[in-house]
């Protein structure tokens, strides 16, 4: 080895450990590390560098960057049945409990007896009494209470784990990408709003006040120890699904959001009004392929159907998430 | 001169520098200069010492600083009429232009003629129709803009300033100082959502998404080019005053605050409602002392009548914010 190998030889390797180094700092930093490499993953990183460019023709201040997720089937599962609905069911045993003359009247015998047809039979009206006898009747605090106490015992009958586990990893990293670029975060859903705020803080990193939902009626007034409570009454306010999302946007947030996701036809219609918006937009869709690690559905599905925003978002190019092609792991357990 | 004292002169003169640039740093630093020094400002500067000491027995977790502020009265002043009641008084006449029709129905004719006689006769059925003529039947959008052309242009009567002038200059200071102690600050006023948020970002430093204000209902609908628009409607959605508010508290940000500011009876609830919460809690009502520099009204007064909660804060100890006696200036112009 001449003199210049030898001084050539630890700069080669310096170079070549600086590369690596550098390699492995790239691939730590990856923000979407359970995304796969490919057009909806790109399709991510390229809006969010567009609108972050200082300067660039599609920046968006910081102030503006306002991204919208849908929760049931966007955030976490909503199979076999909305998870708020297993709530209630659960949730109605334990009321059972405290009124015992709803053991023998209907729609709550059939559901507490698990009689499917008397609960099919009972229809919309059913289910809508049930949501009021677990939903209703109490205080904010109590109700708030009753959630946490359920996502900390209940568990998914495939999955066998609590309900706050079923929730896609790669949408929470697309969560905390989003926010490290300056977006403010809302979940915009047909779900309850108390339902959803007791969780949403530890579990996506959104405080209550960033989640919006359907609502029912709330009202002020003394309590047994004269401080004054909210009681929850049973009276629907507001529903936040369909043409309603983009109404709930506008009432909570007040601002047309930038980046929208969505995974059923519930989420259409604020789909459409973030593309309407002037300025680049990011149109989203969770498309459920995947009934090995989670599950299949879309066009004919009763609990988030994906027909019309499926033909829709086809047509106008909005992005979407194929579970099976775009997701290297679903849940994070997986 | 000895050598000793030869030394000791630019030594003592340093000294004397540096005490003189530290007592003008406090000076500088004191956050709250238009406050004059005694027993309100020290209630509102030892509460939040309390609340933001780490291990502190009341120490208040930084996303748990829910800070909410009434805005009539409260934040900008609301005599001799509240401004939203004069914006719609002078958006009559734009709306009339488009609409002549409206020049001979009452209670259109009474207001644009002044015929105050007239318009006191039409009652509060006679205000809500002006309110509907000049808040509803166009875009989200298009009345966010008369907001902003009518903030640009209109004079109060008697300060012949701009609207958005009319500002308390404690209260920014107050915003400020909360919002530099890790407090998240939010509007919850009687007033229209919509009317507030336009200008509320640039005012007081509160993006929209934490303006909570009343609230007629939308529709999401096919605009003109086909492109969705969000139609604001004659129907009244959510009244945000007495009662509502705590109600508005919960529906929006969905946390109890550590500590609310208001004026007058409809923001006793709101008040209430802060102070049944567990731990440290802060209460303040701006009372109007002042004849010369704003107004002097409470207990009589048709607008922000302060009585009921007068008495109540009295007894329960809130801290009431004098206008005389506390504030050093009113408005920032002064």
């Amino acid at each position: 080895m001449n003199p210049t190998t030898r001084r050539l030889v630890p700069a080669l390797l310096g170079f070549a450990f600086v590369v690596s180094f550098l390699q492995a700092a790239v691939a730590q930093s990856d923000p979407l590390p359970s995304w796969n490499e490919g057009a909806t993953k790109k399709s991510i990183t390229d809006f969010v560098a567009r609108v972050t460019t200082p300067g660039g023709a599609d920046f968006v201040p910081p102030a503006e960057r306002i991204a919208t997720f849908d929760n049931d089937g966007t955030l976490w599962c909503e199979q076999p049945v909305y998870f708020q609905v297993a709530f209630a069911f659960d949730r109605l045993k334990a009321v059972a409990e405290q009124k015992p003359e709803l053991r023998s009247r209907q729609p709550f015998k059939a559901a507490l007896d698990k009689d499917m047809q008397a609960l099919a039979a009972s229809g919309e009206k059913g289910l809508l009494q049930i949501l009021a006898a677990t939903h209703t009747g109490m205080t904010v605090e109590e109700f708030h209470k009753t959630v946490l106490d359920w996502t900390a015992s209940a568990r998914h009958p495939r999955f066998n784990r609590p309900y706050t586990e079923l929730v896609y990893q790669p949408m929470l990293e697309l969560l905390a990408y989003m926010r490290a670029n300056g977006f403010k975060t809302f979940i915009v859903s047909g779900g309850g709003i108390e339902f959803m705020r007791p969780w949403a803080g530890k579990v996506y990193g959104i405080p209550p006040e960033q989640v919006v939902g359907s609502s029912g009626v709330t009202t002020f007034e003394a309590g047994p120890d004269g401080k004054p409570v909210l009681m929850k009454l049973a009276k629907v306010e507001f529903v936040d699904d369909g043409p309603g999302k983009p109404v709930g946007i506008n009432r909570f947030i007040g601002r047309r959001p930038v980046f929208a996701f969505g995974n059923s036809d519930g989420d259409r219609q604020m789909l459409e009004w973030t593309a309407a918006g002037a300025g680049a937009r990011f149109m989203g869709i969770v498309h459920h392929t995947d009934a090995e690690r989670e599950y299949a559905y879309d066009r004919k599905s009763r609990i988030g159907r994906l027909d019309k925003a499926l033909d829709e978002g086809t047509k106008r190019g909005w992005t979407f998430a194929d579970m099976k092609r775009d997701w290297k792991k679903v849940f994070s357990f997986q």
